[in-house]
Protein backbone atom coordinates (compact mmCIF):
# COMPACT_ATOMS: atom_id res chain seq x y z
CA UNK A 1 0.00 0.00 0.00
CA UNK A 2 1.21 3.45 -1.29
CA UNK A 3 2.47 5.24 2.28
CA UNK A 4 0.76 8.32 1.20
CA UNK A 5 -2.41 8.57 -0.55
CA UNK A 6 -2.42 12.31 -0.78
CA UNK A 7 -0.12 12.07 -2.93
CA UNK A 8 -1.94 10.12 -5.49
CA UNK A 9 -2.74 11.90 -8.91
CA UNK A 10 -6.28 13.40 -8.27
CA UNK A 11 -8.08 11.05 -11.07
CA UNK A 12 -6.91 7.89 -8.98
CA UNK A 13 -7.67 9.28 -5.44
CA UNK A 14 -11.34 9.71 -6.36
CA UNK A 15 -11.47 6.12 -8.29
CA UNK A 16 -9.36 4.45 -5.21
CA UNK A 17 -9.20 6.20 -2.26
CA UNK A 18 -11.76 4.44 -0.37
CA UNK A 19 -8.85 1.70 -0.35
CA UNK A 20 -6.50 4.16 2.24
CA UNK A 21 -9.38 6.15 3.68
CA UNK A 22 -12.62 5.71 5.87
CA UNK A 23 -16.01 6.21 3.84
CA UNK A 24 -18.23 9.37 4.85
CA UNK A 25 -15.87 10.61 7.08
CA UNK A 26 -13.77 13.71 6.91
CA UNK A 27 -11.96 16.40 8.72
CA UNK A 28 -12.17 20.04 7.87
CA UNK A 29 -9.19 22.24 9.51
CA UNK A 30 -10.13 26.24 10.87
CA UNK A 31 -6.46 27.58 10.66
CA UNK A 32 -6.73 30.91 12.43
CA UNK A 33 -3.48 33.19 11.87
CA UNK A 34 -3.00 36.09 14.11
CA UNK A 35 -0.62 38.62 13.01
CA UNK A 36 -0.45 42.66 13.57
CA UNK A 37 -3.54 42.46 15.49
CA UNK A 38 -5.72 41.43 12.53
CA UNK A 39 -7.27 37.03 12.80
CA UNK A 40 -7.19 35.51 9.18
CA UNK A 41 -8.26 32.08 8.16
CA UNK A 42 -6.59 29.72 5.71
CA UNK A 43 -8.86 29.14 2.28
CA UNK A 44 -8.08 27.07 -0.58
CA UNK A 45 -8.62 27.90 -3.88
CA UNK A 46 -9.83 25.52 -6.08
CA UNK A 47 -8.49 24.38 -9.32
CA UNK A 48 -11.13 23.87 -11.32
CA UNK A 49 -13.72 26.44 -10.66
CA UNK A 50 -14.17 29.26 -8.95
CA UNK A 51 -14.77 27.67 -5.45
CA UNK A 52 -13.46 28.26 -2.19
CA UNK A 53 -13.18 25.49 0.81
CA UNK A 54 -11.20 25.15 4.03
CA UNK A 55 -8.01 22.78 3.72
CA UNK A 56 -9.82 19.17 4.61
CA UNK A 57 -8.56 15.49 4.15
CA UNK A 58 -9.45 12.11 5.24
CA UNK A 59 -8.65 8.91 8.01
CA UNK A 60 -6.62 6.37 7.17
CA UNK A 61 -7.77 3.17 7.85
CA UNK A 62 -5.84 2.72 10.93
CA UNK A 63 -5.41 6.38 11.85
CA UNK A 64 -6.40 8.39 14.94
CA UNK A 65 -8.37 11.19 13.88
CA UNK A 66 -6.49 13.85 15.67
CA UNK A 67 -3.30 12.74 14.03
CA UNK A 68 -5.09 12.87 10.27
CA UNK A 69 -5.83 16.56 11.54
CA UNK A 70 -2.29 16.86 12.55
CA UNK A 71 -1.34 15.88 8.87
CA UNK A 72 -3.46 17.97 7.38
CA UNK A 73 -2.41 21.15 9.22
CA UNK A 74 1.21 20.24 8.38
CA UNK A 75 0.49 19.80 4.75
CA UNK A 76 -1.22 23.32 4.21
CA UNK A 77 1.03 25.29 6.72
CA UNK A 78 4.73 23.12 7.41
CA UNK A 79 3.76 23.80 11.20
CA UNK A 80 4.37 21.16 13.55
CA UNK A 81 3.53 20.98 16.78
CA UNK A 82 0.61 23.24 17.18
CA UNK A 83 -2.30 22.90 19.58
CA UNK A 84 -5.26 21.75 17.19
CA UNK A 85 -8.46 22.11 19.27
CA UNK A 86 -11.45 19.81 17.60
CA UNK A 87 -14.97 21.33 18.10
CA UNK A 88 -17.59 20.22 16.20
CA UNK A 89 -18.64 16.99 13.97
CA UNK A 90 -20.88 18.55 11.26
CA UNK A 91 -23.47 15.90 10.60
CA UNK A 92 -26.42 17.27 8.21
CA UNK A 93 -26.99 14.89 5.78
CA UNK A 94 -26.81 17.62 2.88
CA UNK A 95 -23.10 17.48 3.23
CA UNK A 96 -22.90 15.49 -0.66
CA UNK A 97 -21.34 17.64 -3.19
CA UNK A 98 -23.93 16.06 -5.79
CA UNK A 99 -26.19 18.17 -3.73
CA UNK A 100 -24.69 20.87 -3.71
CA UNK A 101 -23.74 20.52 -7.96
CA UNK A 102 -20.02 20.15 -7.15
CA UNK A 103 -18.39 17.56 -9.86
CA UNK A 104 -15.45 15.20 -9.63
CA UNK A 105 -12.78 17.02 -12.32
CA UNK A 106 -13.22 16.25 -15.87
CA UNK A 107 -12.13 12.44 -16.32
CA UNK A 108 -12.64 11.06 -13.22
CA UNK A 109 -15.20 8.87 -11.88
CA UNK A 110 -18.34 10.39 -11.55
CA UNK A 111 -19.33 7.56 -8.70
CA UNK A 112 -16.33 8.32 -7.02
CA UNK A 113 -16.73 7.73 -2.99
CA UNK A 114 -15.73 11.44 -2.48
CA UNK A 115 -19.75 11.67 -4.06
CA UNK A 116 -20.97 10.64 -0.75
CA UNK A 117 -22.52 12.16 1.90
CA UNK A 118 -19.84 13.32 4.25
CA UNK A 119 -19.39 13.88 8.17
CA UNK A 120 -16.86 16.14 8.92
CA UNK A 121 -14.80 16.46 12.00
CA UNK A 122 -13.77 20.19 12.78
CA UNK A 123 -10.68 21.62 14.18
CA UNK A 124 -9.28 24.61 14.88
CA UNK A 125 -5.64 26.04 15.62
CA UNK A 126 -4.49 29.55 15.92
CA UNK A 127 -0.76 30.49 14.57
CA UNK A 128 1.37 33.25 14.56
CA UNK A 129 0.45 34.29 10.70
CA UNK A 130 4.17 34.89 9.64
CA UNK A 131 4.84 31.29 10.32
CA UNK A 132 3.45 30.09 8.22
CA UNK A 133 4.06 29.17 4.25
CA UNK A 134 0.62 28.75 2.99
CA UNK A 135 0.62 25.24 0.61
CA UNK A 136 -2.14 24.26 -2.02
CA UNK A 137 -2.95 20.76 -2.07
CA UNK A 138 -3.35 18.88 -5.39
CA UNK A 139 -6.99 20.07 -5.96
CA UNK A 140 -6.21 23.55 -5.68
CA UNK A 141 -4.53 26.26 -7.13
CA UNK A 142 -3.81 28.72 -4.29
CA UNK A 143 -3.62 28.12 -0.47
CA UNK A 144 -3.89 31.91 1.16
CA UNK A 145 -4.94 33.70 4.28
CA UNK A 146 -7.92 36.02 4.31
CA UNK A 147 -9.34 37.94 6.92
CA UNK A 148 -12.26 36.88 8.81
CA UNK A 149 -14.64 39.69 7.90
CA UNK A 150 -13.91 38.95 3.85
CA UNK A 151 -14.46 35.18 3.75
CA UNK A 152 -16.51 34.47 0.04
CA UNK A 153 -18.59 31.75 -0.22
CA UNK A 154 -17.11 28.25 0.47
CA UNK A 155 -18.47 24.70 -0.51
CA UNK A 156 -20.90 22.80 1.25
CA UNK A 157 -21.77 24.33 5.03
CA UNK A 158 -17.65 25.54 5.55
CA UNK A 159 -19.00 29.20 6.24
CA UNK A 160 -20.98 27.60 9.06
CA UNK A 161 -18.07 25.60 10.01
CA UNK A 162 -15.80 28.71 10.43
CA UNK A 163 -18.34 30.83 12.69
CA UNK A 164 -18.60 27.59 15.08
CA UNK A 165 -14.95 27.79 15.25
CA UNK A 166 -14.33 31.35 16.18
CA UNK A 167 -17.60 30.67 18.51
CA UNK A 168 -15.13 27.90 19.99
CA UNK A 169 -12.22 29.71 20.18
CA UNK A 170 -13.62 32.68 22.06
CA UNK A 171 -15.72 30.10 24.62
CA UNK A 172 -11.78 28.73 24.67
CA UNK A 173 -10.11 32.06 25.10
CA UNK A 174 -12.27 32.78 28.83
CA UNK A 175 -11.69 29.40 30.10
CA UNK A 176 -7.77 28.73 28.57
CA UNK A 177 -4.86 31.21 28.28
CA UNK A 178 -5.59 30.21 24.50
CA UNK A 179 -3.00 31.60 22.20
CA UNK A 180 -0.80 33.25 24.84
CA UNK A 181 1.86 31.74 22.28
CA UNK A 182 1.34 34.22 19.82
CA UNK A 183 2.66 37.03 22.19
CA UNK A 184 6.58 37.88 22.23
CA UNK A 185 8.33 36.36 25.88
CA UNK A 186 8.01 39.94 27.15
CA UNK A 187 4.81 42.07 26.32
CA UNK A 188 3.08 44.83 27.81
CA UNK A 189 -0.77 44.82 29.08
CA UNK A 190 -1.98 46.83 26.19
CA UNK A 191 -0.20 43.88 23.70
CA UNK A 192 -2.27 41.54 25.64
CA UNK A 193 -5.10 43.50 25.40
CA UNK A 194 -5.23 43.74 21.29
CA UNK A 195 -4.63 40.00 21.17
CA UNK A 196 -7.85 39.26 23.61
CA UNK A 197 -9.98 42.63 21.13
CA UNK A 198 -8.52 40.98 17.94
CA UNK A 199 -9.65 37.29 18.76
CA UNK A 200 -13.07 38.39 20.73
CA UNK A 201 -13.93 40.98 17.78
CA UNK A 202 -14.96 43.87 20.54
CA UNK A 203 -13.33 46.30 22.36
CA UNK A 204 -12.84 46.06 25.92
CA UNK A 205 -12.79 48.11 28.78
CA UNK A 206 -8.81 49.02 29.61
CA UNK A 207 -8.87 48.94 33.68
CA UNK A 208 -11.79 45.90 34.11
CA UNK A 209 -9.30 43.76 31.54
CA UNK A 210 -6.18 44.07 33.54
CA UNK A 211 -7.67 44.00 37.04
CA UNK A 212 -9.55 40.17 35.21
CA UNK A 213 -6.19 39.67 33.61
CA UNK A 214 -3.91 40.12 36.80
CA UNK A 215 -6.68 38.09 38.91
CA UNK A 216 -5.76 34.94 37.00
CA UNK A 217 -2.26 34.81 38.65
CA UNK A 218 -0.91 33.80 35.39
CA UNK A 219 1.72 36.76 34.97
CA UNK A 220 4.30 38.46 36.41
CA UNK A 221 5.59 41.71 36.10
CA UNK A 222 9.04 42.71 35.36
CA UNK A 223 11.06 45.70 36.29
CA UNK A 224 11.46 47.05 33.42
CA UNK A 225 9.36 48.81 30.19
CA UNK A 226 8.42 48.70 26.74
CA UNK A 227 11.25 51.29 25.15
CA UNK A 228 10.65 53.58 22.45
CA UNK A 229 6.71 55.01 22.93
CA UNK A 230 6.36 58.15 23.38
CA UNK A 231 4.04 58.10 25.76
CA UNK A 232 5.08 56.88 29.30
CA UNK A 233 6.19 53.40 28.76
CA UNK A 234 4.27 50.35 29.95
CA UNK A 235 5.63 47.73 31.76
CA UNK A 236 6.73 44.30 30.26
CA UNK A 237 4.86 41.15 31.38
CA UNK A 238 5.57 37.53 31.63
CA UNK A 239 3.75 34.51 31.85
CA UNK A 240 5.01 32.31 34.92
CA UNK A 241 5.08 29.27 32.94
CA UNK A 242 4.11 26.92 36.32
CA UNK A 243 0.98 28.56 36.80
CA UNK A 244 0.30 29.22 33.00
CA UNK A 245 0.81 25.30 32.24
CA UNK A 246 -1.44 24.62 34.94
CA UNK A 247 -4.13 27.44 34.05
CA UNK A 248 -3.74 25.39 30.41
CA UNK A 249 -4.87 21.83 32.36
CA UNK A 250 -7.13 23.10 34.55
CA UNK A 251 -8.57 26.03 33.14
CA UNK A 252 -8.85 29.71 34.33
CA UNK A 253 -11.57 29.75 36.26
CA UNK A 254 -13.12 32.70 35.46
CA UNK A 255 -16.65 30.73 36.13
CA UNK A 256 -17.92 30.24 39.55
CA UNK B 1 -37.14 -0.58 3.80
CA UNK B 2 -37.89 -1.11 6.78
CA UNK B 3 -39.05 2.29 8.84
CA UNK B 4 -36.85 1.62 12.20
CA UNK B 5 -34.20 -0.85 12.11
CA UNK B 6 -33.35 -0.82 15.62
CA UNK B 7 -36.65 -3.27 16.05
CA UNK B 8 -34.70 -5.25 13.90
CA UNK B 9 -34.01 -8.91 15.49
CA UNK B 10 -30.36 -9.03 16.41
CA UNK B 11 -28.88 -11.74 14.23
CA UNK B 12 -31.03 -9.40 11.37
CA UNK B 13 -29.29 -6.41 12.50
CA UNK B 14 -25.81 -7.58 12.56
CA UNK B 15 -25.89 -8.93 9.21
CA UNK B 16 -27.79 -6.26 7.23
CA UNK B 17 -27.52 -3.24 9.23
CA UNK B 18 -25.37 -1.72 7.31
CA UNK B 19 -27.80 -1.30 4.20
CA UNK B 20 -29.54 0.94 6.55
CA UNK B 21 -26.59 2.74 8.63
CA UNK B 22 -23.37 4.54 7.99
CA UNK B 23 -20.59 2.32 8.21
CA UNK B 24 -17.59 3.34 10.69
CA UNK B 25 -19.59 5.75 12.44
CA UNK B 26 -21.52 5.43 15.87
CA UNK B 27 -23.43 7.58 18.41
CA UNK B 28 -22.72 7.27 21.68
CA UNK B 29 -25.14 9.47 24.64
CA UNK B 30 -24.04 10.00 28.53
CA UNK B 31 -27.48 10.62 30.12
CA UNK B 32 -26.78 12.44 33.44
CA UNK B 33 -29.38 12.12 35.75
CA UNK B 34 -29.75 14.95 38.47
CA UNK B 35 -32.06 13.89 41.60
CA UNK B 36 -31.62 14.76 45.18
CA UNK B 37 -28.54 16.21 44.80
CA UNK B 38 -26.79 13.46 43.06
CA UNK B 39 -25.63 12.85 39.87
CA UNK B 40 -26.05 9.76 37.83
CA UNK B 41 -25.57 8.50 34.38
CA UNK B 42 -27.55 5.80 32.50
CA UNK B 43 -26.39 3.11 31.61
CA UNK B 44 -26.96 -0.73 29.43
CA UNK B 45 -25.83 -4.32 30.95
CA UNK B 46 -25.21 -6.57 28.26
CA UNK B 47 -27.59 -9.95 28.04
CA UNK B 48 -24.91 -11.98 27.24
CA UNK B 49 -22.28 -10.97 29.29
CA UNK B 50 -21.04 -9.08 32.33
CA UNK B 51 -20.74 -6.14 30.13
CA UNK B 52 -21.92 -2.54 30.65
CA UNK B 53 -21.99 0.24 28.11
CA UNK B 54 -23.39 3.95 27.12
CA UNK B 55 -26.58 3.98 25.51
CA UNK B 56 -25.33 4.50 21.98
CA UNK B 57 -26.57 3.75 18.46
CA UNK B 58 -25.89 4.58 14.46
CA UNK B 59 -26.60 7.33 12.04
CA UNK B 60 -29.34 6.03 8.88
CA UNK B 61 -27.85 7.06 5.69
CA UNK B 62 -30.02 10.48 5.44
CA UNK B 63 -30.07 11.43 8.81
CA UNK B 64 -28.54 14.79 10.50
CA UNK B 65 -26.71 12.87 13.19
CA UNK B 66 -28.42 15.74 16.29
CA UNK B 67 -31.59 13.48 14.96
CA UNK B 68 -29.94 10.52 15.65
CA UNK B 69 -28.71 11.58 19.14
CA UNK B 70 -32.16 12.22 19.64
CA UNK B 71 -33.64 9.29 18.57
CA UNK B 72 -31.67 7.02 20.93
CA UNK B 73 -32.31 9.63 24.39
CA UNK B 74 -36.14 8.85 23.41
CA UNK B 75 -35.71 5.02 23.01
CA UNK B 76 -34.02 4.72 26.10
CA UNK B 77 -35.28 7.54 28.31
CA UNK B 78 -38.87 8.22 27.00
CA UNK B 79 -37.70 11.90 26.73
CA UNK B 80 -38.51 14.42 24.09
CA UNK B 81 -38.02 18.35 23.54
CA UNK B 82 -34.35 17.38 26.35
CA UNK B 83 -31.25 19.53 25.02
CA UNK B 84 -28.22 17.23 23.91
CA UNK B 85 -24.99 18.50 23.37
CA UNK B 86 -22.37 17.10 20.99
CA UNK B 87 -19.58 17.45 22.83
CA UNK B 88 -16.68 15.22 21.56
CA UNK B 89 -15.96 12.63 18.78
CA UNK B 90 -13.77 9.58 19.42
CA UNK B 91 -11.52 8.62 16.78
CA UNK B 92 -9.06 6.20 18.84
CA UNK B 93 -8.54 3.70 15.68
CA UNK B 94 -8.62 0.51 18.51
CA UNK B 95 -11.78 1.69 18.96
CA UNK B 96 -12.84 -1.90 17.10
CA UNK B 97 -14.83 -4.67 19.14
CA UNK B 98 -12.55 -7.50 17.75
CA UNK B 99 -9.46 -5.67 19.05
CA UNK B 100 -11.28 -5.96 22.58
CA UNK B 101 -12.49 -9.45 22.77
CA UNK B 102 -15.95 -8.23 22.12
CA UNK B 103 -17.68 -10.61 19.91
CA UNK B 104 -21.21 -10.95 18.07
CA UNK B 105 -23.97 -12.69 19.98
CA UNK B 106 -24.07 -16.47 19.10
CA UNK B 107 -25.50 -17.19 15.25
CA UNK B 108 -24.36 -13.62 14.24
CA UNK B 109 -22.14 -13.18 11.78
CA UNK B 110 -18.82 -12.42 12.79
CA UNK B 111 -18.12 -10.09 10.17
CA UNK B 112 -20.75 -8.31 10.84
CA UNK B 113 -20.60 -4.42 9.45
CA UNK B 114 -20.15 -3.67 13.90
CA UNK B 115 -17.30 -5.73 13.98
CA UNK B 116 -15.29 -2.74 12.50
CA UNK B 117 -13.56 0.12 13.91
CA UNK B 118 -16.43 3.13 14.72
CA UNK B 119 -15.67 6.70 14.86
CA UNK B 120 -18.21 7.66 17.70
CA UNK B 121 -19.62 11.22 18.14
CA UNK B 122 -20.38 12.06 22.06
CA UNK B 123 -23.75 13.98 23.07
CA UNK B 124 -24.67 14.43 26.63
CA UNK B 125 -27.93 15.37 28.42
CA UNK B 126 -28.85 16.63 31.66
CA UNK B 127 -32.40 15.11 32.76
CA UNK B 128 -34.57 15.33 35.86
CA UNK B 129 -33.74 11.90 37.39
CA UNK B 130 -37.42 11.14 38.93
CA UNK B 131 -38.95 12.00 35.09
CA UNK B 132 -37.01 9.10 33.29
CA UNK B 133 -38.64 5.44 32.59
CA UNK B 134 -35.34 3.95 31.41
CA UNK B 135 -35.37 1.54 29.02
CA UNK B 136 -32.88 -1.53 27.77
CA UNK B 137 -32.13 -1.61 24.25
CA UNK B 138 -32.25 -5.05 21.92
CA UNK B 139 -29.15 -6.17 23.41
CA UNK B 140 -29.22 -5.13 27.10
CA UNK B 141 -30.79 -6.94 30.08
CA UNK B 142 -30.95 -3.71 31.98
CA UNK B 143 -30.73 -0.14 31.60
CA UNK B 144 -30.36 1.63 34.47
CA UNK B 145 -28.93 4.88 36.69
CA UNK B 146 -25.36 4.49 38.27
CA UNK B 147 -23.52 6.90 40.32
CA UNK B 148 -21.03 8.98 39.10
CA UNK B 149 -18.20 7.73 41.29
CA UNK B 150 -19.54 4.18 41.21
CA UNK B 151 -19.21 3.64 37.57
CA UNK B 152 -18.11 0.44 36.85
CA UNK B 153 -15.66 -0.71 33.58
CA UNK B 154 -16.96 0.00 30.81
CA UNK B 155 -16.46 -1.33 26.70
CA UNK B 156 -14.10 0.03 24.83
CA UNK B 157 -13.19 4.06 25.81
CA UNK B 158 -16.29 4.78 26.93
CA UNK B 159 -15.49 5.45 30.74
CA UNK B 160 -13.23 8.14 29.33
CA UNK B 161 -16.60 9.29 26.95
CA UNK B 162 -18.07 10.02 30.68
CA UNK B 163 -15.35 11.65 31.89
CA UNK B 164 -15.07 14.23 28.81
CA UNK B 165 -18.57 14.63 28.65
CA UNK B 166 -18.73 15.19 32.56
CA UNK B 167 -15.82 18.14 32.14
CA UNK B 168 -17.60 19.18 28.84
CA UNK B 169 -21.16 19.64 30.98
CA UNK B 170 -18.87 21.59 34.11
CA UNK B 171 -17.11 24.19 31.53
CA UNK B 172 -20.45 24.59 29.95
CA UNK B 173 -21.83 25.36 33.57
CA UNK B 174 -19.44 27.98 33.82
CA UNK B 175 -20.78 30.14 30.35
CA UNK B 176 -24.20 28.85 30.26
CA UNK B 177 -27.21 28.55 32.71
CA UNK B 178 -27.05 24.45 31.77
CA UNK B 179 -29.13 22.47 33.98
CA UNK B 180 -31.33 25.31 35.73
CA UNK B 181 -34.33 23.32 34.27
CA UNK B 182 -33.86 20.68 37.12
CA UNK B 183 -34.77 23.26 39.75
CA UNK B 184 -38.83 24.17 40.66
CA UNK B 185 -39.90 27.35 39.34
CA UNK B 186 -39.31 28.97 43.04
CA UNK B 187 -35.99 27.97 44.57
CA UNK B 188 -33.87 29.32 46.97
CA UNK B 189 -30.08 30.54 46.90
CA UNK B 190 -29.22 27.23 48.77
CA UNK B 191 -31.07 24.99 46.18
CA UNK B 192 -29.59 26.57 43.11
CA UNK B 193 -25.89 25.72 44.96
CA UNK B 194 -26.45 22.53 45.60
CA UNK B 195 -27.24 21.89 42.02
CA UNK B 196 -24.07 23.26 40.84
CA UNK B 197 -21.72 21.87 44.02
CA UNK B 198 -23.05 18.09 42.60
CA UNK B 199 -22.39 18.84 39.03
CA UNK B 200 -19.04 20.22 39.88
CA UNK B 201 -18.39 18.14 42.33
CA UNK B 202 -16.93 20.46 44.70
CA UNK B 203 -18.23 22.94 47.75
CA UNK B 204 -18.36 26.75 46.98
CA UNK B 205 -18.02 29.47 49.24
CA UNK B 206 -22.03 30.84 50.28
CA UNK B 207 -21.34 34.23 50.12
CA UNK B 208 -18.90 34.23 46.89
CA UNK B 209 -21.34 31.70 44.88
CA UNK B 210 -24.56 34.40 45.60
CA UNK B 211 -22.12 37.51 44.82
CA UNK B 212 -21.32 35.57 41.21
CA UNK B 213 -24.71 34.50 40.63
CA UNK B 214 -26.61 37.83 41.36
CA UNK B 215 -23.47 39.47 38.93
CA UNK B 216 -25.41 37.78 36.03
CA UNK B 217 -28.57 39.42 36.15
CA UNK B 218 -30.87 36.25 35.24
CA UNK B 219 -32.58 35.98 38.67
CA UNK B 220 -35.68 37.96 40.15
CA UNK B 221 -36.11 37.51 44.35
CA UNK B 222 -39.34 37.18 45.01
CA UNK B 223 -41.22 38.60 47.87
CA UNK B 224 -41.49 35.65 48.96
CA UNK B 225 -39.47 32.99 51.67
CA UNK B 226 -39.34 29.39 51.40
CA UNK B 227 -42.03 27.55 53.91
CA UNK B 228 -41.10 24.65 56.23
CA UNK B 229 -37.51 25.06 57.60
CA UNK B 230 -36.37 25.27 61.04
CA UNK B 231 -34.00 28.67 60.43
CA UNK B 232 -34.84 31.67 59.18
CA UNK B 233 -36.32 31.02 55.89
CA UNK B 234 -34.72 31.87 52.74
CA UNK B 235 -35.80 33.96 50.03
CA UNK B 236 -37.00 32.17 47.17
CA UNK B 237 -35.98 33.19 43.76
CA UNK B 238 -37.09 32.57 39.87
CA UNK B 239 -35.61 33.23 36.76
CA UNK B 240 -36.11 36.71 34.50
CA UNK B 241 -37.34 34.61 31.46
CA UNK B 242 -36.01 36.88 28.60
CA UNK B 243 -32.70 37.23 30.59
CA UNK B 244 -32.41 33.44 31.06
CA UNK B 245 -32.72 33.17 27.77
CA UNK B 246 -30.73 35.85 26.61
CA UNK B 247 -28.27 34.10 28.60
CA UNK B 248 -28.89 30.82 27.19
CA UNK B 249 -28.21 31.74 23.54
CA UNK B 250 -25.04 34.36 24.62
CA UNK B 251 -23.70 32.68 27.21
CA UNK B 252 -23.07 34.19 31.12
CA UNK B 253 -20.41 36.50 30.31
CA UNK B 254 -18.55 34.96 33.00
CA UNK B 255 -15.45 35.88 31.51
CA UNK B 256 -13.18 38.34 29.78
Amino acid sequence: MQKDPYSLPPEEFYEHGDSYFLPHISIDCVIFGFHDNQLKVLLLEWKDSLRWSLPGGFILKDEDIDQAATTILLKRTGLEKIHLHQFHTFGDPNRDRKKHGINPPKGSNSKSWIMNRFITIGYWALVEHSKVTPTPDAFSRSCSWCEISEVPELILDHNLIIDTALESLRLQLNEYPVGFNLLPSKFTMPELQSLYETILGDKLDRRNFQKKILSLDILTRLNERKQGGAHKAPYLYRFDKKKYQKALKQGLSFGI
